[in-house]
């Protein structure tokens, strides 16, 4: 199969892009290396050191004589080359990887905040625009969020696959509507996942495009079989405040003996996926597609839930570092309950990587590997939701 | 009130501006000509002569002595000079009508869908990003779309005002939500104004910001009671297949003999509001604006509904002129039922302006003293919904 990878330079796309090539697909990456300037402007660099994407390249065709090609380009500012691209290619699938990812980043200030509508945005109509005037028939893979859900709307309902189903009073009595599941994004970056499903439902009632939306928990560990194979191939560990995941950054504080950072009272419970499930995940996703005519697929990428208090306790009894409860920079629920559905990637024959399988240890011991690189005052989340709120200073010299 | 008027130089926000300015408020209008210079790209113009926006508000000073200013912006594109110009001007509310407002426009092409999305997307987050970011406690009144909620989606239940209380079965029985009306956009534009309804809702949850989202019907008529008082005042009358609203199409085509176009069955209901009661509406949304900490107020901004059939039965009576049943370029459904909720404008004592009450002859009126100005190529409608839809050919020689 012929795929492109938007935005496989980073930290999901670049192990997607290694494991579709070691299946034998033909691999395109696109990508504006956006997450690369935004290390320079934060003045944070990945935890694991980040070799050029084309030393990347060419080191994976070294060990496995498999080539990936890599295009340079802005998804949001260069349509036409991007309609070219698809023309020249002629993928038979599209993983589109190519937005703004970090909630913390998107609530930073106003220019990120209209970073993140506009290149968000602006990147996946594109590519609809573009799939659409090809005449292609490509089948478009999205990685959105469970953020669109946010947390406790359904009361003691599980959290559906995309739709619900509800009753509307009419005149005549109730009838049922399948609807896209109420949209509650909890910041900008939430909020442009949310766009992009209209976009999508859209797109897929008018022209007939055939897309999977994949609403992905928050991504845990660094490393895949393909990314281990050489140092110049590892995947990128990002613990600062705006970028870093949670329990990642746990596992890198506890590297370094730093308190391990709760914002409020951890009583969030928040859904996790190992970035060894994401890849698998992205290959089933494209080898199920829908037909054409069908609606959006809409997939929960999730394979367990954990309250973040209970996280850092364990990682703190796992370590013996102490937690450290901060004011929370973020406007969200102080407790919530999680209950999602994921039946569908267990039905495809996904076997999840769950925390209790010594994969702790291996994220950890990268952390400790590179903890010289860490720099710490780059630790404490310091975006705040409004102009104001309260935040924490370092907690250790720098 | 000191108000910003953003689209203040088009179809709705020009008397709007008037009536605004009339009632003794400080109105500033902020436009980038974009209508004047997609006239230019589409090679049409207004069936009425516009004059240019400074000769338009040096005629209102004489005639009234009232002044209003006119600011040259891109909402868009220059977010800095729009931040500076609310921090200078101190607006205590924002009327937003700067979107590209054209259905068939907006699927004309993928460039104009693309400018569709764009500057409609980009246009609406800049002012709420400038507003949240400013401090000011500015209103803001926004001009949405009935085609937000689609058409037949909730059977015999009236389309709400913009909320919908449903049921949504849990596993303690069944729990009452009330959610936004699901989103059925039938064209980009319309699509366009899902997403702005997203944006509301996250600044208004996060920032608190006081919005009003009003979802109007297919406007009429072109003249309120200060565009009259002279020529150089006269307001757009838009005639051609993209930018041509239903029934004032009709009453021109009535007006130089030229058939009435009608695309598919004629079967699609439609909500319908006079020009004059556009301008009274965004008067009586701007006297009463949501709370701090309120939710996004939502009016249906309608007066009646007519089939579109029947529209052009009426008028082919009142006129003599024939009925042209002609290709649908739009995917719509043929017939469709509609019943819309309009208590709240009512109830604020909005006293309608019917088809009944002699503004059709009015609007004969006008297109009959200009209908040597007419362009007959740029009639049928033409834009389509997919490639390969069938139009029809010029139904009289240009």
């Amino acid at each position: 199969m012929k795929v492109l990878v938007l935005g496989g330079d980073g930290f999901c796309g670049w192990p997607t892009s290694l494991h579709l090539s070691d299946l034998g697909h033909d691999v395109t990456i696109v990508d504006n290396l956006s997450r690369r300037e935004i290390d320079l402007e934060l003045e944070v660099e990945s935890l694991t050191p980040i070799r050029p994407i084309g030393e990347r390249l060419r080191v994976w065709k070294q060990l496995t004589g498999k080539e990936i090609t890599f295009v340079h380009l802005d998804l949001a500012e260069e349509y036409d080359r991007l309609e070219a691209l698809l023309l020249e290619v002629r993928p038979d699938a599209i993983v589109h990887f190519g937005e703004q990812r970090a909630a913390p980043y998107s609530m930073r200030n106003s220019v990120a905040k209209r970073y993140t509508v506009d290149n968000n945005v602006r990147a996946t109509h594109n590519v609809l625009v573009a799939i659409a005037t090809s005449g292609l028939d490509i089948a478009l893979v999205h990685l959105g969020t469970m953020g669109v859900y946010g947390y406790g709307w359904s009361g003691s309902a599980p959290i559906p696959e995309g739709y619900l189903t509800v009753k509307v009073p009419t005149p005549d009595g109730d009838i049922e509507r399948e609807i896209l599941h109420p949209a509650n994004p909890g910041s900008v970056y939430h909020m442009t996942k949310t766009l992009d499903q209209l976009l999508f439902a859209f797109y897929c009632a008018n022209d007939q495009l055939r897309i999977t939306d994949l609403h992905q928990g928050i991504v845990w560990g660094t490393q895949t079989p393909q990314t281990v194979l050489d140092e110049r191939l590892i995947n990128r560990f990002d613990y600062d405040g705006d970028y870093g995941t949670v329990l990642n950054r746990f596992l890198m504080q506890a590297a370094i003996g730093h308190p391990l950072t709760v914002h409020g009272t951890g009583g969030q419970t928040r859904a996790f996926i190992h970035i060894r499930d994401t890849v698998r995940c992205i290959q089933i996703a494209l080898e199920n597609p829908p037909e054409r005519g069908e609606k959006v697929k809409v997939f929960n990428q999730v394979t367990e839930t954990h309250r973040l208090r209970e996280l850092a306790e364990m990682i703190s009894k796992f370590t013996g570092v102490d937690i450290a409860y901060l004011p929370n920079p973020r406007r969200e629920a102080a407790e919530n309950e999680l209950n999602v559905s994921r039946e569908q990637f267990l039905a495809l024959g996904l076997n999840p990587t769950k925390l209790s399988e010594g994969l702790l240890e291996e994220a950890r011991d990268i952390a400790m590997r590179y903890k010289d690189r860490a720099d710490t005052t780059k630790i404490i989340a310091r975006s705040t939701w409004r102009a104001g709120m309260e935040t924490s200073p370092d907690l250790v010299k720098g």
